[in-house]
């Protein structure tokens, strides 16, 4: 079936997420940088259409325990943050989260309501 | 409200467009790598959860006009392809299509029904 | 012949300047998020081994040029910055630049001396 | 001092390595996917200017080992690949390495030469 308003939201947030991990998976990061870096995705999806927050918080004990001996950063991934978009698309809202199930960081989307 | 499955495979079938466009937007690309760059994202989205076919079609005409002219390559944007992304979780089949809307690429859902 | 220090800190250089394009090259920005994003990329990189600093600077022109008009933002491309980067690897500094070249944002080694 | 042709040569293979390892970083790989995204990140890169050659071999037992127990992949980083770049640039060759150097990636001027 065509889909709904419902729908249109729930697929914009899921772009959104998608975004915002392959755009910024492997930056290299370390405790020092990684607030800029998550400022920067935060400020970068939020420009994305229909697009209304984007939190992203450094995990910070998974990106100490990945940090190179010698070069004391490494790249980004999703064990190093979690994250919470919100969209609204056509009087929906529509929240998405990832954050580690197990050793995968799963996107799941939250909520879908009237905005 | 929680998502139902219907909600969940449109929220999947965005994450899948927006990591095919964001891992591989600004790769260097020409006539003759677009080919293996088309298939290589179609292969690689397809690693992803529910994700049960990734097509990307070069625009070529776009791409040629493109061309810098001493190089002779540009970086891959989404005037260069269309891509076709269709997903299934829980009994939900979602497909979704980006396609050019005048200037911009537009990611769009299509259809939504029990798989 | 094996490379020597003054060749390997033009590696360097080198490899600073692929990785802060093409990490970045595709990433939705805007005038009011530029600035965080010229943040991230310079403290990411700085990151690197061997790598005393970088500088990011916005061509604001060029960005607002380049917005959407629908949805005032674009994807960062090597029109929309200039950047500076400086290595230092086994006693030799090595400097590099890109800026535009009529319509090539090209990057070019500047200078190469004892540190 | 001014760059030479030699130092201009190895910034070029530096510049070839940064852009392979940052664009592709993060891809969805598995073993049936690989091959197709080597093949395109070698020719990818092969446009560049002053690029040879790019050759790059997956590590498929680093790769096996890093697969998600559920979902049969991971995200490409650098123990899941080795890469040759060859640059030609005012009649110099540089050639350049990536290889495992302990737990890092390690990317390393092999030769410089006349050409």
């Amino acid at each position: 079936m065509d889909p709904t308003a419902e729908h249109a939201a729930c697929f914009e947030a899921g772009v959104k997420f998608g975004s915002l991990y392959h755009q910024f998976a492997g930056t290299p990061v370390s405790p020092t940088s990684a607030l800029s870096l998550a400022q920067a995705m935060e400020a970068a999806i939020e420009n994305q259409p229909h697009c209304r927050s984007v939190s992203v918080s450094i995990r910070e004990e998974a990106l100490a325990a990945d940090l190179d001996d010698e070069y004391g950063y490494t790249e980004l991934t999703g064990r190093h943050f979690e994250a919470e978009v919100v969209v609204e698309a056509d009087g929906v809202e529509a929240v998405a989260r990832m954050a580690m199930d197990g050793d995968y960081p799963l996107m799941r989307l939250e909520s879908v309501d009237a905005s």
